[in-house]
């Protein structure tokens, strides 16, 4: 129906995949069950083709109508098919990884992947050779699964100033939190239930450390501001010690306690970037992202607050993101235009150091209850300036000369360096049995 | 820092505005302000600049850096000056509108548009002169103003079989009914609120009686589906005869009534697409999309369930979208690549009759209360095979022997034809003294 289909024939654009796992394997399903409709709305301009895919066991059964000449063992033989346009790599870890890309950027081809660790910790690399060799990456994949998140940062926004972008982006970790919330489990039962549910790894380790959802906003980051960043230069901090006490104390409070991801742009040029778990408002709308969902809210100087919603991960929620890159990148192939891929545009973003970044904060005490306790403390909040909102400590209405063990204060808005300082002072209090654990509140 | 700036002087790409109001200085002040980053982020390709914009006072005072060589009274000018390769409308309206959009796209220039009305009523037309001029439309701006929606659908989703889209998007008459069902106001009372903050116009006409919303659903689907859509094809109803009386149900039903937006495509192939104020359950993410934002839930078949949530409307946010269109339009036009702006692929997008479409329903009674008329109300439904789900009738605890006026009943699932067949039977009870309110209660 249009000039381009009646005046050429659409252009064949090659598809070389490494890696045919459950992704792999979806996006073979969703090009061959939508082609047309992705033919119709591309204008008929061209056609996407799996001509390759390499795999680690050549002989084991994937896919019914996959040819088995589809199938090598060596990554070399995708990238170096000069019918291969565009590499598609799945197979996930910032090694072997890192060489096919490298390969086939270097190529001049242009790289589809989903691989959030591999573009956060050697992007500055990637990156470099992308813009050397001429050829483009596209990563829509690498965060929040199907959530078109990376467009519209990187063409939705491109007229805005990014204010700030805050993300719940590891389901896995918001699985486990939801039922320690709403189920209250203990943090080694929920984790068990998210395994034996598949939605964490047998080794969780990256997905309950907090670095999973570190990389992703890294790399929206890296979007927003226009230049690579150090994960070294970012605070990150895991699910791991969240207990059922502070989940507690947190409904009682009016929060929810979630694995954040924040990113937020200072008037003075300078990015903080951290992950984790930290308390909202219960009546927030993100507390309210349940599951392995994920949302992430993006504040735009134009554009003003929006926030996007939808599954993290799964087979055809990262499908449908590597073929919409993989459609996007097609274009500009068979065009032979310059690509539209992200390169960096900035030298000089620069992370603020973590203490001096400001929010109020929830903070719990183990103390033993004799009289002065909460009056040292208070001494020493006092002395150093650091403002209280609240104080906190269960009663047990059937024995109310009952000692506590747990002294919740709530903090006014101070830098997180000048808490760790105080704290420590208030940790020297004979009276105070052990490190206090600190939740940032977020003023959301 | 790319190749392409190191190796080619940046194309000039030319924007000329028809209409220069309040989202025309937002574009301009947009652009002024985020120009470096809007550079950088297309990798130095290109330079968008306004060039020339048509308005009606050219004497009017609007923008302190605006040369006054800008500006012309005459569209024609902006349309046919050979520097402008991207013509924005920005004056609405279906006629004038129609012959600037239409002359554009004969010279081969690309339109940028936020023109719901113009589109939804008259895209046959103009999607066909696109075709013939390979000429480019680009209308993010037409649906949820600052909402990346046209984008997620357009090319996000390029790989999805779209199953449904469902949205609030009217802020306006969103602003009114959450003040109805929030503050108790009357219609009238809540209107005139909305006109008073400026959330609706003047003549808030298109807004309150569905249209607006139905509008963009109309695009959605064309975009969804590849075909144009005949706007008599698709029920449109709208909030002006909401009553407190059914809020107040709603409430106690824990429903919330939202002026929503349906496009559902059914295994037939046939899309149901119709706009009117309907019940959703109070625990639903849309119930919580209060004042004048706006959200679309889309679910593709591989991408499965989103939502997009933002601001959809106003100055700033409007601006954003039509920016990011432009920024899209200059790549191509800057790479002398063939346009990615929408174009029908479809010949076959058929509208269900809204008499086949189906869900359940909230219908109120206005009766006499005597003995039997309950009785009789239910065995004309049972006659018909119309099930009732549950039955409600307030009771003043004061006063039990009250006479009731409202009976509503909750009735399971049947098509529209058939629930209105058996109203039809009812009505003409002698105890039933208007036409029944209908509300579908939407399964989402």
């Amino acid at each position: 129906m249009t000039e381009q289909q009646n005046n050429t024939t659409p252009k064949q654009v090659g598809i070389g995949l490494v890696g045919f796992g459950t992704v792999g394997t979806g996006v073979w399903e969703t090009i061959k069950k939508n082609r047309a409709l992705i033919s119709g709305r591309s204008n008929n301009l061209f056609s996407v083709n799996i001509i390759k895919a390499a795999v680690r066991d050549i002989s084991k059964k994937r896919i019914e109508d996959a040819p088995t000449e589809l199938f090598t063992t060596d990554w070399n033989e995708v990238v170096n098919d000069p019918a291969v346009d565009i590499v598609v790599e799945l197979i996930g870890g910032t090694t072997t990884a890192f060489d096919i890309v490298a390969a086939a950027l270097k190529l001049g081809k242009t790289v589809v992947t989903g691989n959030k660790a591999l573009l956060a910790e050697r992007g500055a690399e990637l990156f470099s050779l992308s813009q050397n060799h001429g050829s483009a990456i596209h990563f829509e994949a690498a965060v929040a699964g199907g959530i078109p998140i990376i467009k519209a940062v990187q063409d939705s926004y491109v007229g805005n100033d990014i204010l700030s972008m805050t993300g719940i982006i590891n389901g896995t970790s918001n699985y486990i939190l939801e039922r320690m919330f709403d189920a209250g489990l203990a943090y080694p039962d929920a984790l068990q239930e998210a395994q034996d549910l598949g939605y964490a790894e047998s080794d969780p380790t990256l997905d309950v450390n907090g670095w999973d959802a570190a990389h992703k906003a890294i790399l929206l980051a890296v979007l927003a501001y226009g230049s690579v960043i150090d994960p070294k230069d970012v605070y990150v901090r895991g699910i791991e010690r969240v207990t059922r006490t502070d989940i507690n104390f947190a409904k009682s409070l009016g929060y929810n306690v979630k694995l954040l991801s924040v990113v937020l742009k200072h008037k003075d040029g300078q990015i903080e970037l951290r992950t984790q778990p930290s308390f909202i408002p219960t009546k927030h709308i993100l507390s309210s992202v349940n599951g392995v969902f994920n949302a992430v809210a993006v504040n735009g100087d134009a554009s003003g607050e929006a926030l996007f919603y939808g599954r993290g991960a799964g087979k055809e929620p990262t499908a449908s993101s590597v073929v919409a890159d993989i459609v996007d990148a097609a274009h500009t192939i068979a065009s032979k235009a310059p690509h539209r891929g992200f390169l960096p545009y900035s030298d000089d973003t620069k992370i603020k150091p973590i203490n001096d970044t400001s929010t109020p904060y929830y903070v719990r005490f183990d103390v033993t209850d004799k009289p002065g306790v909460i009056a040292d403390i208070a001494q020493i909040l006092a002395t150093d300036g650091v403002g209280i909102s609240g104080t906190h400590s269960p009663v047990d209405p059937e024995n109310p000369d009952k000692e506590f063990v747990d002294m919740v204060f709530l903090l006014h808005t101070c830098t997180f360096g000048k808490l760790k300082a105080t704290l420590k002072k208030v940790r020297a209090l004979d009276s105070v049995n052990s490190d206090p654990v600190v939740f940032r509140i977020e003023n959301i």
